[in-house]
């Protein structure tokens, strides 16, 4: 790896100007603003590194796709990432402009530096200083490239062309970088990701607001709301869905000593989110254990009647509650929702609407998978530190294209600070998580030809 | 009453003009617009009637005090009304002014019209309408007037003053003209109001707002006040509070007999309110029963976390709800509140606040009081119908005052109609319900001097 180390050295400030560029260009893709525009720029710097391109339109954002090595390697990874980004506001909040990029104590400030131009940035300009160390990639393996413009509008096309482009997208392993390292700094390996049923649940008992005097004789939204999601949910904190624990994949006794692994200290979580104590799970309090292996049922919104200051004698006509289930392997959001149905109907409660606002499925890639063992590999050799490694997180995302629809192991090697305040003002990137990165994009090559 | 009559239809106009003049003087009691201004004019107007008056300051807006009748007469009759007004916004709903009177289709359209400007104000001309027609009160007899100018901010300073003035309040019934006929047009005569306890729960759990990843392992305020409620109210919809009912006065047979002779079909109320079932309460779904012998407990507000379109995936870190329980008598609201404090507390949730937002104490005045009769005969007299009979309504307010405070008999006998649009654009008071109630001012003064 010194020779690559020493082109990387030598390119640090072509590096970072290619990678400013890219983050000059928007591309929202909730707004569409700049998305078109970012995929052609993004195209061109790939042909610079190395890349063979090609942009494949779908229903919205296009798909910037690529390929290094031998067009007839029998060995191939899939290297996913997205071009788009949250929208920048409020703007009033940024200390630097968020398409202006600049470097200040140490970090990359812009939109899109962790989540998530520069993590696969790191990608291309790892594959750039390869094949300027090396000439080209190792004989036998070719490298793939997607990259989405449409992840933060929940990819509502990528399972779709993943369906439709299986033998191109066809490789070993999927890498990620689209997540961050541990809270100490040690870089971090992480193998799955929760699936999502999010759903809003809609009472309306009478035909409009009233004086609340009326409550004495008319039925209330809220209260039917309430006692339904008594329900759902009860003071033990476990899910009363019928079947909702059936499906979750017994964790293994080594991705229960990974979990065991994961350095934290409880008193300092709690300590951090001002909880006084952390849920008792079904069989334990174990922060890693229970965001990485229990499915939740949580109340991100609850809203009827008044909210104002003070008193006001309203018995509201409408109570909407919105929930995320964040579900695990090999739960499946379809199911879910039927049994949830099924159950709200068999309790009388089948006046109640559901609106369904998302479904994602659960992913997880097992430890023993030898593609785990490469990406540890790759990242020890490039950050010479030990990687935790996450059996998964507690975050959702379209990692199940690549471990459901495509059939592969999905190993997410991620370069940002756990403090990269994506999704908010002042995002930014670890100047040296950029270069990690590269080395680790490098080193995974160099791993992989091996494997 | 023929003189009475012929004194009415004679000054038809001018009593409709000083009406006016009433209802032109802004006197929005929350925005302390006007107010003061309003009870000079109100003064003047008592005072051209032949009201001997006084002002009193309070620490907010002045009450308007009024007597009529030899200083030294052995019976008075008390009359309640209040001249603030609730704020007219929105405005642009207005179909004219709120402060510009305007008569359309039979009705009186501006703010204070029915509440409570031009019911107050028939108690004023019917006073009128009587010296004029007989030269003066029944030898005996003495008429109070009480006008206070915070009833739309929930008298704070009522209870105070006629505490504090009870020689001056003496009286041996107090009457109110604060609420609406029957839906039918029928006269009403009501004996009883609920009280109430205005409370929010609020609940923090986190220190602020997450990404709902983090709830697998972090309580959610949420669900704890989701659980909580539930151990307020349950499914079959009886308070759970310790002693919530023990201090419900039980209705006796010829309050229950009143009740059920009270106009109303079910099915039409169910539609009218586009319910599909009407409350089964402790004993019966009858509308009116529990109405009025019913405590209540009402979610009149909740909220907490993601409120918008779609979907956002937050762990809130509060969560709020706002709850009016009315009561009947002989419940207390500060009971009430020391046995849910305690209760919650018994159940785990010291770490719940509770902010009281409004106290009031419920009040009934027996069927079988003499000044009932009295108050049905003057209405009889002035409808020449025979009106329908409340022994209490759902609604609350400051009755209590007078039946506790100043230990009388309270009896509500309303002109306006029951699409007043009290609180609402467009506030109305139907014609001939305001020369209706002038008839039966003059008729309690009647009926009154003969009891």
């Amino acid at each position: 790896m010194d020779d690559i180390n020493r082109v990387i050295e030598r390119n640090r400030q072509r590096y970072l100007d290619d990678l400013f560029t890219l983050l000059r260009q928007p591309s929202i893709s909730a707004q569409d603003t700049g998305v078109r525009e970012c995929a052609r720029l993004l195209q061109g710097l790939m042909e610079e590194a190395g890349i063979r391109t090609r942009i494949f339109e779908t229903a919205r954002h296009p798909v910037v796709y690529g390929e290094a090595g031998e067009p007839d390697a029998e060995k191939a990874i899939l290297v996913y990432g997205h071009y788009d980004v949250q929208p920048p506001e409020p703007l009033a909040e940024w200390l630097s402009p968020p398409f202006e990029p600049s470097v200040r104590d140490g970090k990359i400030y812009g939109r899109g530096s962790s989540d998530n131009k520069g993590q696969l940035f790191a990608h291309v300009k790892g594959l750039q200083s390869y094949l300027e160390a090396r000439g080209g990639l190792p004989r036998g393996l070719k490298m793939k490239y997607i990259f989405e413009g449409e992840e933060e509008i929940s990819s509502p096309n990528l399972e779709g062309f993943a369906a439709a482009h299986k033998d191109l997208l066809k490789a070993d392993a999927a890498i990620f970088s689209d997540s961050h390292v541990h809270e100490s700094g040690f870089p971090t390996v992480i193998l799955g990701l929760k699936g999502m049923l999010y759903i809003e649940l809609v009472v309306k008992t009478i035909k409009q607001d009233m004086h609340s005097l009326k409550a004495a004789s008319l039925p209330s939204p809220v209260w039917r709301l309430v006692t339904l999601l008594s329900h759902i949910k009860g003071e033990d904190g476990v899910v009363k869905i019928p079947g909702y624990y059936d499906d979750v994949r017994r964790p293994t006794a080594e991705e229960i000593r990974a979990v065991e692994a994961i350095p934290y200290e409880k008193v300092a979580i709690m300590r951090d989110h001002g909880a006084s104590h952390l849920i008792q799970g079904r069989t334990t309090d174990h922060y890693y254990y229970n965001l990485t292996f229990e499915p939740t049922a949580n109340i991100a919104g609850i809203f009827s009647g008044y909210q104002g200051k003070g008193s006001k004698t309203v018995l509201p006509a409408e109570a909407h509650a919105k929930l995320d289930l964040r579900l695990v392997p090999d739960q499946k959001p379809k199911r879910v929702l039927n049994n949830l149905r099924d159950y709200l109907d068999d309790l009388g409660y089948n006046d109640v609407r559901i609106e369904v606002h998302g479904e994602l499925e659960p992913s997880r890639t097992p430890l023993d998978n030898p593609w785990v063992a490469v990406a540890v590999r790759a990242v020890r050799k490039a950050y010479s530190m030990e990687p935790v490694i996450y059996p998964g997180i507690g975050g959702s995302g379209p990692n199940y294209v690549f471990t459901g629809t495509l059939g592969m192991p999905c190993v997410l090697v991620p370069f940002a600070a756990h403090d990269q305040a994506n999704h908010a003002p002042n995002e930014n990137m670890i100047l040296e998580g950029y270069f990690n990165g590269i080395r680790t994009a490098a080193a995974i090559i160099d791993e992989a030809a091996k494997a």
